[in-house]
């Protein structure tokens, strides 16, 4: 059973020669947790994969087009470390425009993808013998990046009570310590679709400010709220100059996971810092992406809301198509676009997961994966086409179905 | 003084509450400590920009098409973490056209810049309490790479003697101790144009596998090599599973500098790691930009010859020039596309950057920049077209004229 000190994801075995040439930190580091599925069923004809964090679409062309443009331009030399201005005023603007939020753009960095966004900050925030509170199941990268700085991820589990993924206060108040530097929240959040609500905010917030913690907040999925119009962000709650960042990505609104192109608010005093971690770790990010990204996030909104759209009829496609089923245990998301759920008499999620692709040629993601708290689980990405969705649906419900009791425990007896 | 642990670059100023709230790795990161003289001269009308590295023209059309068409097809989704097979295959092809090296394609990995090749690097071998041996004057972010990862770095200073930057093998055998455990070597060199000869390039080899220690080899300018038409590079000389790292970048052969696409060469046996380091750094590079770096290394060779011509010539042309007045001291750059050097009687080569910027409204790199042995140096940039150069070189000859003491030496008063 995984401790909430432990990494998720499959370890890395190495020659001993190697193993002990190199730094502990990378050595230890571990695959994803997804891999193993993925390998399982990379090469069966027509699955249908919902085990990745991405939509079924392309970057929609006029974003493309405008990328293209500076290409053409010849915006391919070095840039602004932070990001072009231009791009820093636009999502200023996008949080005004959004979240109501006045975020000067001097608090805005450009990252090389949210991800990077979220290991400039864990190199800024956290070293070795730090702590850092996540509240998981997460997105498990974010375990990774704190182990590279050698601190350590303390997991506060979420758990589902009365249809409801529940966030326990106490639990995380509970786990702070003398070493814990960083409370890490991702809301609305992969891959449970839990969205903190706002009186949990605020006292996270006063916990933290009691504590002189930082909250590390990962909202890039703050326009995928399907119950009212938008999620809280931290930076409504919180001074400029307060221990707060906010990570976020141009992957998810815009259908542009493949730009790896992201951004980060920071208190401005940070500004040189972040400037520097680009410098040495990146570089930048390239000129003539951000240009793409400019035109995503100013002529993109109607984009975002129908996407969002149709994330919400998937959702509930796939969310009403199940519960029909009686051994599969859902909450209905509220946010972000994964369905994070458990069937009756299925404890190990990768062994139902590798069942998934034998028996309903599906690909779905192991809840081990997340960490802490999701072992039960799996993921399954609702982004794709609702046709999709539909009969990925299907084959899982005729696979899961306790009726074909006999089939799934034949498949299931040649497992073990 | 710099004494040789100390990082080269301006110390950042952070105000007590926000140096204190994060990482000292972090708050102790210096600013590229080019920067200075940028700043002071950025906003002046004509200026000829020599302080950076890269060419004035940008990436060729040729290229730019092929990642035009590879948007237009869509290849906007998450992709193959260790880089696109086809480019990997590429990558492999080069070593073995240009350098009669025969490199599996599973020890090639793309990374995000070769920035992020080095950092990666960095992030496998070294830690807390381990050295890195750095052959200086160098590229100053490799200094930046170490510290994030709070390792050391020593410098192994090259000397100018008898018109030529001089290795020290002795000094490097001497420098190491027990927390060693990295050789870095960037030859063809930033800034001084510095080749290692073969013979001394066996000796490190031999040197470091009696110590078990690691040699990364930053071989960036490998093409750019005015004596021969190649560099000997440290994959020609050792095993593919020995303690070896090569740094590469689609930058400088095809002026592809804001494109931010690099790759290393590792034994097979890490591939796993740096697939993981990949994983949590960026989570990969953009497939359609890999595509415009699959055109560029197939059918880039030509333009590489031209372009490394084109700066031979632009070598000779700045070279020639300035070796016309007494109080220039140069070496002959043999690779690489950097003249790096010093002026009797100005040993402060800020001051002397700043004076250039006001009396010849050209842009030089101050040596404090590339650490251990710079300091008294500027480093000109010759990547640049001859007519830029010719001018910009004809500037600096009247500016640095000892004949035009009357004039240096009033403004020289004025600075201090």
């Amino acid at each position: 059973m995984q401790t909430s000190k432990e990494i998720p994801g499959i370890p890395v075995s190495l020659p001993d020669s190697v193993r002990t040439a190199i730094r502990k930190a990378a050595a230890t580091l571990p695959e994803s947790g997804i891999i193993e599925v993925v390998n399982y069923g990379r090469e069966r004809p027509d699955l249908i994969p919902f085990w990745v964090g991405e939509a079924d679409v392309p970057t929609p062309a006029f974003i493309c087009d405008a990328a293209i443009q500076a290409l053409r331009d010849g915006h391919t030399f070095y840039t602004y470390q932070r990001g072009i201005p231009q791009l820093r005023e636009a999502i200023s603007a996008y949080h005004q425009r959004h979240f109501s939020i006045d975020v000067n753009s001097e608090r805005i960095i450009v990252t090389s993808s949210g991800m990077q966004a979220m290991m400039e900050t864990m190199q800024t925030l956290v070293g070795a013998g730090d702590e850092v509170l996540v509240v998981s199941p997460v997105w498990p990268n974010i375990y990774a990046c704190i182990h590279m700085q050698q601190a350590t991820a303390q997991s506060v589990p979420l758990q589902v009570r009365e249809q409801e993924w529940r966030f326990d206060l106490d639990r995380l108040f509970d786990s702070c310590n003398n070493k814990t530097r960083v409370i890490y929240i991702n809301s609305p959040g992969n891959p449970t679709g839990w969205v903190i609500n706002y009186d949990d905010m605020i006292a996270v917030r006063d916990f933290a400010r009691s504590q002189g913690l930082w909250i590390v907040a990962d909202e890039v999925y703050g326009k995928f709220v399907y119950g009212g119009e938008r999620a809280t962000s931290f930076l409504e709650l919180m001074e400029p100059d307060e221990r707060l960042v906010v990570t976020n990505t141009f992957s998810k609104n815009w259908c542009m996971t493949g730009w790896r192109v992201g951004w980060v608010v920071i208190p401005r005093e940070l500004g040189q810092v972040y400037e520097n971690l680009v410098q040495y770790n990146t570089s930048g990010t390239p000129a003539f992406l951000q240009y793409g990204c400019l035109t995503a996030i100013n002529e993109g909104d109607q984009f975002i809301e129908e996407f969002v759209q149709r994330c919400k009829q998937g959702r509930d496609l796939v969310c009403d198509h199940l519960l029909e089923l009686p051994n599969v245990e859902l909450v209905r998301p509220r946010g972000a676009f994964y369905l994070f759920f458990r069937v009756k008499g299925e404890p190990d999620s990768v062994a139902l997961a590798k069942r998934m692709v034998d028996e309903a040629n599906v690909g779905l993601a192991p809840g081990t994966a997340f960490g802490v708290g999701g072992a039960e689980f799996v993921r399954m990405c609702f982004a794709a086409s609702h046709d999709t969705l539909r009969t990925g649906v299907e084959r899982l419900s005729e696979a899961l179905n306790p009726r074909n009791t006999q089939r799934s425990n034949t498949i299931g007896s040649k497992r073990t």
